[in-house]
């Protein structure tokens, strides 16, 4: 086993000036009162060689060098002598491996996998992204193909004598021009591009060949617009008397449109309902109640047809129906809305509420998390390897769902060999054709293509490390400096404590984590996707919601599905659902899933008197290995009285019990509500859970798929068909974990969601895995003992480890940039409007009728 | 209504020296990339006045003010000009009103009351309470009487124009002379004593007059003494050679002893299973699978008896039978334990386990949060009172149950009157006596009196701010000064954010809270009590419990009550429920409960086609107004699809919903698992649900009592007598809310409970309280705007809040001092050595046996 992110600290390294190693000496156990209040840090400031090795955006690292370039003492007054605190940039890392065999593909291979895809030798006669038209062929997407978990672990568990595993790229076809148009997934490789490359299909990880064109991803913002550019200026003069706007002012509109979703049921069509909302800041709060069903089946937008329009639960067929109501009077109209002048929409934007009340001391920044002593977190930033205290993982990142986790290792063994995000359902309910219609799977926007910049300082603490994460789709590739964050963070709060009075009782463990983030904006939502590693070998993985609503048009008739937040708009009532996958390897790969629950007993023993009576009532714990893949769909008991964990059989720890991990319910520990709507009939059947275990396969990579959204009816990947019986003891075994929300909106959800109600998580933590609590390791650590005269302070040992003292450097100056966006060419593209980045990030969310 | 801790700075308060006025003006929103690096702080050190208002120790201000006193600015580099940050002592307060009514009482309060009720015109026959037997009369306790909520609320709403409410003394005497021994509660007021003074029974609060004497609590650690003097010497040989020890090398015994409890079922009798152990640090995981079955009722131990004697299953009614079994060969013996070893105890200490694996980077102190610009909450430690971003609070502390927290107000109005934790629950299952017949209540013990100094820099950050509390009880009194703990936290996320393209729809908001708490350690256990405030309104009430586990003697029987987590230990199974009472005053006293839940629902809709058929399946809110107490004893409804909310029917938001505030879970939210045990029967019936809500009453102080737990069949606080038909709707109700953990012990709950999933929580939280998210009103928010320009970088408003730059104070040398002891004379005591420390806070948990 390599020794996988739990290196003590080489000389080598602290040779590389990152602390000077007398800073803060080992010292010895000692019991004294008095100690030197200060002591000096001599930080070697001038050799902070920014290299690969560093975490940071060169702007930042730049910045870092800039101001680090002064003395590297500063004159005190005369009991101090502080120095400047050592780097903030965090020390290189000793990955087990070279190599990430989870990486993503750089651009320039992306470019060379497109040029090779789109030669006339693969005869595919494609077009390129940006030029092609709903009936060309194109390549739609073009990603990494992770390795076999077989090829992968071979090469990380012996990364000196192994060849890393061949490298696949995972390209998708989008065969517009075919007769009937389809959707095909290809595996080509190896690569980088040689003679042995080749391709062919990938399918074997699906359950329906090929993909129904119906159910594509966008390809094309303006997708919408031959149809609606029909409809709406028809209507242009109701819009503007009802609404008091149309889209005629193009390309100011005043209203814009947003999709419900799934288009389809199995592929056999593609149809939405456009729900119109005001064309203000924070649109989805906006919605004006009128609402068009539209047809786009098929690639010729001659054949797309309004089907029905919809306005104050009025239902017509036809322009001409609407329009005659409209006329004559039999319209019911809904009142004047209320905030229809220009400034009305700033309730729906994150400016100050104006009149605000200050609170007192907010013109003051609060408390900033420092690592006096140089962070003790190590990046590689090329390969996206992170460890810490223990800790080490290899960082991916895709299209569909952005950062993943590999090669989980905790005290040099692998716990998990991957933990990724699978799906995010939000599904709906209401009173109008938008929200009785929508059920949401994000992973068909992309959650990794939805990661922007986080903002520093505001996202993650000023202290984070942010890597870089690039994802490619039809038309090029996209860049973002500040895709993951890393920080240390004192939870505040030891991880284990004791008020004692013996020897060895009494003392403290403090409760540092590591947090790993990630952000992603779809359209209105946004999710923060956490990981918190602890010392004793525990995950937390949290996801917290913000960003807005999906509102509705408030009144009486929306009673029971949601709730107003304004005058005219409500929020409506939705569940939200987020599977992840967890691959555990405990102890090895080959594990049992263990059900352990408690029941109450009546018992009698021959020891009681007649007191009490000679019968007892109490609670025992029953332990049941589930064996087959059907009995591993989930839910948590009722009052939590019983869970779930994968262990080893065959390994125990020395007292004699199978080493585990228990998958343990956090916050919101709940699952989807609505079983059985069509609209979510077998796309995401794992959110009818709280978690599932099945047998690991290479053909099960994932619980769902990004075409999954639009086929309900025939998903891409169908979750239940995992479950097909197979034996799940001693196997390598996956657990797919859910986390959500009910959510009933609320007035405090405007104009944002609140990430500390909208939060939700599952601890991975060991289960008699370890002979005791490991976090005893921990030099962070305080033991007291008692004085020996009454009256004197307690004596202690803090394992050396005591606070230090020196100048931390400043925080950069703030600094937000846009993504890096790359051509097909690979080269980097001019860059953007505001209005182009949001067209390319809110897709169906937000969609402004073009010409 | 008062301003309630909701002050703007004020022009005297930044004079008196807290933090330079220019430090950071107030800017003016802008957009620029550039901005000056590092800007001067100017802290006005020579006037840190250390007064009353400031909440640190003594010696640590002692030490502040000396590391101050050296000049104000330190010589940097050329392009810095760095000087010290401001002081971390908190800015004084401004408490809207000058008296806490909840305040305990000073120590000569404890004393004149003293004096008071020993007066022989009170006709009571005392003895001092140190010179005490059990069958003398004696001043058990004294502590403050909280006045009526009408009172207290009458003064504090209009501070200046009302006196305080009077203040009354609750006083318990332990009646042992009488012929019929027996406890009572007095009430003794108005305090100071004067000639107004006067005394009465109080009982109206209690379900039982008087309180039986066999449920009194601890009076003398060597209670049992008498009764195990007799018993252990004459078994020594056995005790000897089957555990290696005995009770006869007093003082120096090698076993000590702890019992079980409850004690008694209805009064009638004092009995209880003691547990040996090896007298080694953490003894509670040392128990010998050796019992004694003890009847000490009444308060003549000539009369008390050894009723059974245990081992290995094996049931004796006699020393004689058991020796004779030890003699003849019949006892069927243990066999030997492995870990007799003088130094096997090691494991169950807090030393650092060897061999230890070091961890990288952990030879450094962690991240440390400092507040450079200064603390931004305000304490008046004389007041005891705490605000900080628009909260306000009072704290009280008393024996039972420590910290409390009153007339919670958040921008000025009062959102809970009282939130205090009541009773903590810890019900054991076994197949031993001791766990088959153990249910603790701690707050028999006291959770208050248990409350020791906490550990600074381990038990909470650095900055955090301490303030004292005192306890009273037969003996004089105990102050700590770091019962509490105050610090603000960055928790590293957003409140809220989104990442958005139009303007003001990008931007977030910092994620601070404030973090108040108390430890308190009971015998074995740990628990920390964590209020945690967030700036929306909301609150998480938090407990984590660490400590040692009360361990069985493991052996295959055992098997389905717990696990091995050594050779012969086991951590046996158990539930913990704690209950906190939650006084909420929704806009308003006059609340109402209402349930809301969520289930699904088959409709049609007309505006349909025949591509998805008409009928759609979601889910529908219902709202339900619960408005008779017996309907209020609650369980979360299955997959947690609804949630109960006090709100305000006659108070409106904007959009015309009640206000209300909801009591949401949060970690492990659950309830007691059994249900009808005999030694649990009516006394902690709140443990049977998640929550309760009743009709506030004068009567119904509190869920639970000091003798509860020796009561189960005949409680003296019997809860669901508080639920008797009484309508709940437009009324003062208190919500009595629980967290709570399933305990099932595992090898990494040794030597200590973790607290990151040792933990329970809930939320109290605003539920269309508001029009909008208050929390848009902070200035540690930013607002970007896309660049005009594309490419450039975005434009932002910081508010004027930006990182601050200085030189942090050092950490105060660590120092860690014992309680202060006051006699029943009110004058300083003598320092009490360790033992005389543990004997006074371990009581039943770890008994010696003494001469």
């Amino acid at each position: 086993m390599a020794p996988a992110g739990y290196e003590p600290l080489k000389n080598e390294q602290e040779l590389e000036g990152l602390l000077e190693p007398n800073t803060t000496p080992p010292r010895t156990p000692r019991s004294s009162r008095s100690r030197r209040l200060v002591f000096s840090i001599v930080a070697l400031l001038g050799v902070v060689g920014v290299t690969a090795f560093y975490a940071l955006p060169a702007r930042n690292a730049r910045y870092a060098a800039e101001v680090s370039s002064g003395t590297g003492s500063i004159l005190g007054d005369s009991d101090e002598h502080l120095t400047r605190c050592p780097s903030n940039l965090p020390p290189p890392a000793t990955p087990p491996a070279k190599t990430n065999p989870f990486a993503s593909l750089t651009v320039p291979e992306t470019v060379a996998i497109h040029e090779w895809v789109s030669s006339p030798a693969r005869g595919l006669n494609l077009t390129e992204g940006t030029k092609a038209q709903l009936n060309d062929n194109f390549i739609y997407r073009i990603e990494a193909y992770r390795p076999a978990k077989k090829d992968a672990v071979r090469y990380l568990d012996n990364p000196d004598t192994t060849n890393p595993p061949e490298r696949y790229a995972h390209v998708v076809i989008h065969h517009g021009a075919k007769a009937e148009p389809y959707v095909q997934d290809y595996l080509i490789g190896p690569i980088p591009v040689s003679s042995k490359t080749s391709m062919r299909k990938l399918s074997e990880i699906y359950h329906r060949d090929p993909i129904p064109y119906n159910s594509r991803g966008f390809s094309h913002a303006t997708e919408l617009s031959p149809i609606l550019l029909k409809v709406m200026p028809a209507l242009a003069e109701a819009t503007e008397e009802l609404f008091g706007g149309s889209v005629r002012g193009l390309p100011n509109d005043t209203l814009v449109a947003g999709t419900s979703a799934p288009f389809s049921f199995d592929g056999s069509f593609r149809r939405s309902w456009v729900s119109w909302r005001r064309n203000v800041p924070g649109p989805w709060l906006h919605p004006v109640n009128f609402f068009q069903y539209i047809d786009f089946t098929g690639t010729d937008p001659e054949h797309w047809k309004l089907l029905k329009i919809v306005y104050n639960h009025q239902v017509f067929d036809t322009i001409e129906e609407f329009l005659t109501a409209f006329h004559n009077g039999t319209l019911k109209r809904l009142p004047d809305r209320p905030d229809q002048d220009p400034a009305a929409g700033d309730w729906s934007t994150r400016k100050r509420p104006q009149p605000f009340a200050p609170r007192d001391l907010d013109h003051l920044p609060g408390p900033r998390s420092i690592s006096f002593a140089g962070l003790r977190f190590r990046v590689d930033r090329a390969l996206q390897y992170v460890s810490w205290m223990g800790w080490g993982m290899y960082l991916g990142f895709d299209r569909d769902m952005g950062l993943s986790l590999w090669d989980l290792r905790f005290k040099g063994d692998r716990i998990i060999y991957e933990l990724a995000p699978q799906e995010a359902i939000a599904q709906y309910a209401g009173n109008d054709p938008m929200q009785t219609t929508t059920a949401w799977l994000d992973r068909y926007f992309g959650m990794g293509a939805g990661v922007r910049d986080m903002v520093p300082g505001y996202d993650c603490p000023h202290e984070a490390v942010y890597l870089p994460a690039t994802t490619t789709n039809f038309e090029g590739s996209i860049t973002r400096e500040r895709a993951i964050c890393i920080f240390e963070q004192d939870t505040g709060r030891p991880i284990t404590r004791h008020t004692g009075y013996s020897e060895g009782e009494f003392g403290a463990t403090r409760g540092y984590q590591l947090v790993v983030r990630s952000i992603s904006t779809v359209g209105n939502y946004d999710y923060l996707f956490d990981y918190m590693f602890m010392i004793d070998g525990t995950i937390e993985v949290r996801l917290s919601a913000s960003g807005y609503l999906q509102g509705g048009y408030w009144e009486p008739a929306q009673e029971g599905y949601g709730t107003a937040i304004r005058e005219t708009t409500m929020g409506s009532l939705h569940d939200h659902v987020i599977n992840y996958k967890v691959d555990l390897d405990v102890a090895g790969e080959d594990n049992s899933l263990l059900f352990t629950s408690t029941a109450t007993e009546t018992i009698t023993q021959p020891w009681f008197e007649d007191d009490w009576g000679s019968e007892v009532i109490q609670q025992k714990i029953s332990k049941k290995f589930i064996e087959n893949e059907n009995d591993a769909l989930l839910k948590f008991p009722p009052n939590l009285q019983g869970g779930y964990s994968l262990v080893n059989r065959e390994a125990l720890n020395r007292w004699g019990i199978p080493r585990g991990y228990a998958i343990h319910p956090g916050y919101s520990p709940i699952h989807n509500t609505v079983v059985g709507s069509k609209r979510l009939l077998n796309n995401a059947n794992w959110a009818r859970y709280n978690l599932a275990v099945s047998k690991r396969k290479e053909t099960e990579p994932t619980s769902s798929c990004q075409w999954n959204m639009h086929l309900p009816g025939h998903p891409v990947v169908d979750f239940h068909k995992f479950f097909d019986g197979e034996n799940i003891t001693q196997t390598d075994l996956v657990a797919w974990v859910n986390v959500g929300m009910h959510h009933l909106p609320q007035a405090e959800d405007s104009p944002n969601t609140r990430t500390n109600l909208a939060a939700s998580s599952f601890f991975l933590t060991p289960l008699n895995y370890f002979d005791y609590d490991v976090s005893m390791d921990s030099t962070n650590s305080i033991l007291l003992t008692a004085p020996t005269k009454p009256g004197d302070a307690w004596s202690y040992d803090d394992y050396g480890v005591a606070p230090a003292h020196c100048i931390p450097p400043a925080v950069a100056p703030f600094e937000y940039l846009g993504v890096k966006t790359f051509g097909l060419d690979g080269k980097l593209a001019p860059p953007t409007t505001a209005e182009e980045m949001r067209k390319s990030a809110e897709l169906f969310h937000r969609i402004k009728v073009e010409l």
